[in-house]
């Protein structure tokens, strides 16, 4: 099993890249997640690299209103779906774990306990599932809803979900299949376990027509960064994905994770916690601000301002690219994500820039990491070191080029450091993350 | 594209085998729908004899009563699912096409559209979705309900089920993803057709966010023989899986689908009808009918007891198992498959069989054809050259051993004969059957 004290790496698998411009950039031609080649390239390229887990993002949904927007920004458009992708990745790859995103909002609980089991066979014990509730109308409206439940509702729901799968995974013990062709017995009746749930949203009374996965059960992920999401991650999360600027940031919000879970009786070590890392890799600093400022340059300008737009919650379509933004638009509360608007709302008044410079400079979310490999390295073990963190989730502005330059350069320098494993350790993505194979209830 | 005076292959995916007592035989010792090894091997030997399709049936349920029975006799039990298996294969195999069962009863339009439709995309144009309204009450209480909505809803909601998921598979154009680096437009607007369907059983609002598949759309596989079934599948069905025991059955039943097409508008050309073919193949006309017995005779006498009783619908339990059945046992009539019933019933009366002599002899549906290569390239050209079907769905009793003979054997005594194809035709599933491909209709 892992050392505890090494540092997790996982990658999300972003197309052409996390970038929003990245498709526009020439290094990312042909590069797309609908195109299979291009996802077993990348998950080997991670793989040769030790990475611990190879990630898909997902919603289900595609926009079908302000297209003039959504066409220049192509979020989560023509992907391949997550529950399909990830069989055909584990064989392609051997070792490396792979988990992706299915939404507990919009599917039913058998059918994704018995897919990801079925993933966790087929891998061999790499799967990993990555439960969302959706935040997204136009999901919503595939599937019945007019618009999408509230907030508390979905997390009640995504509980309820989560806590069947959970009983459906063990619907049988480990050796329950035992085949024994001299007596014609398959397997032994006593060691089925059928759930009998009945709840506020799911009534689920059966077995799982499949064996115990190689892992006891795929690892469980979950990004909650609320209140709930973090009390949800608390109960049932092995993997948490942060999203924090700071080292300081990451660590409270770890640290709040591990509190939440041994009040709750489940020992903090259950839990790995990956901060979310964004970076542009340059041989030198001025490369890596290059490369970064190339890629932003490559916003269109109705992109750019569509982004900051939805995230200031105010509409900035008529104005010039190249003046300051009035100060009256700044609406007077932010219902969505307090800390963009902020800072957008920081650029507006105390920097007074144009529409253009804002755009060039706005992350949403993190800020992108900009550096050389040893720098890249050094960030990484400065938040390892300061408990911000088990790991880490790349996200390369440029997939390719990005995932190439870190595997060939940064791997090897933590290695060097003695911050990362330097071959795979176990077999199962468990083993991996040194987290410990669940037993069954009724023998554990 | 195919030639279509030659007959179409196919191969159910049966683990073991499909002779109920398979598993118990040495020769299929490891053989198992769960191990991903199995799975692959079988469909890179199918593919090796240029089969059209691995195709993989399932139920999402596991029994969890009867289990006395059910622990000797493990239908659909301990497999991959189908929609994680699908993609898997894809990866090992490079021109077979895959089918796979998902159930309209238990499903969401959304997400079976977009996984089947990404499933042809990883495969470049081998996917193929089989239609099912599921049978069984251990599935219907997966689902939150108590026992299986009556034939009749199960059917309308199949039906209305499907049409979203055609609507859907039609979201955006052939070429709606233009990717313009320069002018920073990825799709084109124009292009995207969201479904808006407001149903008896669905309401969906939206389109895949995935571009058209290879195929145009996954095929679309049927295999209802009820009336409801057979006005189904000659709606939407472009393969459809017969049962019969004869020729002449088989061919009334798809000049009857050819029929309903034709009446419908459709094309009758648009559907291929692959009858259902279990065998047993030995080198001499003896030797497969030993292999036969040997099978029979690793019935589990409660599995011989428990089938019959099944199909006859009267409790056999208390029985003996070497005297005959007793008359009074036979119900006046039967609810659910009259052909077995009937079967069961001329065996007590006509020829007054033993309980044992019964289960040794009985087959359940098709009776399993036993033969040298020769004999069973003889029966397949006969009901090919009979028009009873466009090619035929093998069942191998022991699944690999039947497997490889048949390509090992069989498939190039059909070649010599000018039967079969001698090379992949096309790139598709649809290519190789001979299916055009659907054009989008806004540009049909």
């Amino acid at each position: 099993m892992a050392s505890r004290d090494r540092m997790l790496l996982a990658v999300m698998a972003s197309g052409p890249g996390a970038h929003v411009a990245a498709w526009r950039h020439p290094a990312a031609r042909g590069a797309s997640n609908i195109r299979i080649a291009h996802q077993v390239a990348m998950a080997r390229l991670a793989e040769r690299g030790l990475l611990h887990l190879y990630f898909v993002a997902d919603t289900p949904a595609a926009r079908t209103a302000d297209l003039g927007l959504y066409s220049r920004m192509p979020l989560y458009m023509n992907e391949l779906e997550p529950i399909t992708l990830l069989p055909a990745l584990a064989m392609a790859t051997e070792h490396i774990g792979l988990g992706g995103t299915a939404s507990a909002s919009f599917y039913e609980p058998y059918n994704l306990a018995r897919q990801f089991a079925s993933i966790d066979h087929i891998s061999g014990g790499r799967a990993a599932w990555n439960i969302v509730t959706s935040a997204n109308d136009f999901a919503a409206r595939n599937f019945g809803l007019d618009a999408l439940p509230p907030h508390a509702e979905r997390y009640r729901r995504a509980e309820e979900f989560t806590s069947v799968v959970l009983k459906l995974w063990d619907s049988w013990e480990e050796d329950a299949f035992g085949r024994d062709a001299s007596s014609g017995v398959y397997f032994d009746p006593a060691k089925q376990h059928p759930v009998d749930h009945r709840g506020d949203f799911f009534t689920v009374r059966g077995a799982l027509n499949l064996e115990r996965t190689p892992q006891g059960r795929p690892v469980i992920i979950q990004a909650g960064a609320s209140g709930p999401g973090m009390e949800f991650a608390a109960r049932v999360a092995e993997v948490v994905f942060g999203s924090n600027e700071t080292p300081e940031e990451s660590r409270a919000f770890r640290d709040g994770l591990r509190e939440r879970m041994a009040r709750l009786g489940r020992d903090p070590d259950g839990m790995r916690m990956l901060a979310g890392m964004p970076v542009v890799i340059g041989e030198s600093e001025a490369e890596a601000e290059d490369k970064y400022a190339t890629l932003q340059a490559l916003i269109h300008p109705d992109v750019g301002r569509g982004r900051l737009g939805m995230d200031l919650e105010a509409d900035l379509s008529g104005l010039p690219l190249d003046e300051p933004v009035p100060e009256e638009l700044i609406p007077t509360s932010a219902n969505f994500h307090r800390k963009f608007h902020d800072t957008i709302v920081r650029m507006i008044r105390e920097e007074r820039l144009t529409l253009r410079q804002m755009f060039l400079r706005y992350d949403r979310g993190r800020r992108t990491v900009r550096g050389t490999p040893k720098g890249i390295a050094d960030t990484l073990e400065a938040w390892h070191a300061a408990g911000a963190c088990d790991g880490f989730m790349m996200m390369f502005a440029l997939m390719e080029e990005g995932l190439g330059a870190f595997v060939r350069d940064v791997v090897p320098e933590l290695q060097r450091r003695g911050l990362f494993r330097t071959g795979p350790d176990g077999a199962t993505l468990r083993d991996a993350l040194g987290l410990a194979r669940p037993a069954h209830p009724a023998v554990g």
